[in-house]
């Protein structure tokens, strides 16, 4: 039986799509036991009954989506939904920890209550995304936990989504891609010539090369690799142009009679259009570098999401991604 | 009468579309004598006769859009179409340069052969986009001349992009906007705080703050500001997700009988829908730091995206934004 953790209060939506989330969860997969971590009263309404698989730990207080100092906050709040269910990680009492909570909240809450992976600087979110074709989506990382980093530590993390793909995604042989300008070797800043020429002679991955992300939905590579502020800026542009484009697409497809008509026969196919690109589909991010697995669900995360998001750490417990990492960076530890 | 000086064999449909345009700008504007700099027999199946404000130029060779060293390409050909026209800008005999050929070797060829205006340490590329709202689109930089620099030359391009946005873009009082991961102050990388802490207290620009791009078609402001590696991943993540969306929607329309129906009724909103997005539209990227007006049109110009350069050039130099930027960096320098 595979124990997860669940933070049943953190999200936009919580807790009532968590708790739906949860029940999916039990429902698809029979190998897992789920505690929700929470306040039982807001829970109560969306609970639908008893499930041998399903327990509840009471907890005080919630660490708001919008709360100003996230960092604050999960370092005074320990009763709260997200630091117990970390907690519950450090423990050993479960394998894995979802939440769909502030991000940098969980991230601060990661590092102080499970800590890191030995002989790992620095954690990376890694979220799962779509791409063209349903069938291989790509992992970014590291979609905003370093600003500023080292070479040497955005290669440990291509450790973790070489893994990751290989066991989870079920790629065979995982190729990692540097976020660049061009194409062309030595392209980019000092950092990305160093990263590059660093993940060229490492055996655990293997380097496709630069990519423009002017390919970012058709990569030619599974998995694409850029500091924390670099990523993040490219996966949210990836959400304002969808944003913008949804919206456009919108306004031109309603006009003239012509339009109206054409669209009422084209709704059905638009709604696929819109869940194909919704991340939400595939998962959430794996937070790497952690010595326990953590999943965050998207803060907007309905039921489905969450769901995902509890399908994936399944996974990652599973498939041992976690002991399958610390083996290669045990050999890659100057003894 | 304003001279601008057309490299007529730059870009990857020259010189046809080129020369196609530059008949279209002709007969826009009557104030325009436009110089076409390239090789005559290329360029003579598509001319359609005499023009009393058109003159050519022969030169030869071209620096070619694939060409594996741009910059030694440019520095080694002074006779080449992008030279020459450069050159043009640079004798004074003519107010502007427009060339749709390839970035690094006509911002090398820039530098070589029109130089830096006084003051000013470093140039940047800044392309104008369009947001959902067709009537204001927005300008980037720096879209890629520059992937490493120091804050106080970011600056220096936020005053150009103010006096462009003013006087060639119409907005009254255009605003500055940071790219950045967050919107709280204090965010991002050391050089995005210090930018943002100069810009908060320049006199000639009016700072928004830090802008995320998950708003990057609908931006709060007028200018969005980042380094030549950040603002050209940014817009490469723009170009990506939008080719990427476009294949998504073209093959989630096409599904099954309604959808081919919706389809038919469609197709003339859809080509609308292209074409908003289509930066062409608006013009290409000008050239912030020369001693000189450089217009970059996009290396796919079509007739009309090169159009949109020559009416560009014009409109920055019968507006003086090259006389309004200095008097601000002046003012700036301490005496």
């Amino acid at each position: 039986m595979i124990h997860i953790a669940v933070d049943g209060m953190g999200g936009d939506y919580a807790p009532k799509e968590q708790i739906e989330g949860v029940y999916k969860a039990l429902k698809s997969f029979d190998d897992i036991h789920l505690t929700v971590f929470g306040e039982y009263d807001k829970m109560a309404p969306y609970l639908k009954g008893e499930h041998p698989r399903l327990s509840f730990v009471e907890t005080h207080g919630v660490i708001e989506m919008g709360e100003k100092d996230p960092i604050g906050a999960i370092r005074k709040n320990r009763k709260s939904s997200m630091a117990m269910a970390l907690k519950a990680v450090k423990d050993g009492t479960h394998a894995a920890c979802v939440s769909s909570g502030a991000t940098q909240a969980l991230i601060a809450g990661a590092h102080i209550l499970i800590g890191r992976m030995k002989g790992i600087k620095r954690t990376a979110i890694a979220p799962v995304l779509p791409t063209t074709d349903p069938k291989k989506p790509f992992i970014l990382i590291d979609s905003g936990a370093n600003v500023e980093i080292k070479a040497e530590y955005m290669v440990q993390q291509a450790y973790f989504a070489t893994v990751y793909a290989r066991e989870v995604l079920g790629v065979e042989s995982p190729t990692v891609g540097l976020i660049n300008i061009g194409t062309e070797e030595g392209k980019g800043r000092l950092l990305d010539t160093q990263v590059a020429s660093l993940l060229k002679t490492h055996e655990a991955v293997t380097f496709y090369g630069n990519v423009e992300p002017k390919d970012v939905l058709s990569p030619p590579c599974d998995i694409l690799l850029s500091d924390g502020f670099t990523a993040n800026i490219l996966m949210k542009t990836i959400e304002g142009t969808a944003k913008g484009m949804g919206t456009i697409l919108k306004e031109e497809l309603s006009r003239g009679i012509f339009g109206k008509i054409g669209l009422i026969f084209s709704l059905g196919n638009l709604k696929r259009f819109k869940k194909r690109l919704d991340p939400a589909e595939i998962g959430g991010a794996m937070i790497y570098g952690l010595d326990g697995v953590l999943i965050k669900a998207q803060g907007a995360s309905k039921a489905n999401g969450f769901y995902n998001g509890i399908r994936q750490a399944r996974d990652v417990v599973s498939k041992d991604v976690l002991g399958k990492v610390k083996t290669i960076i045990e050999a890659d530890t100057p003894s």
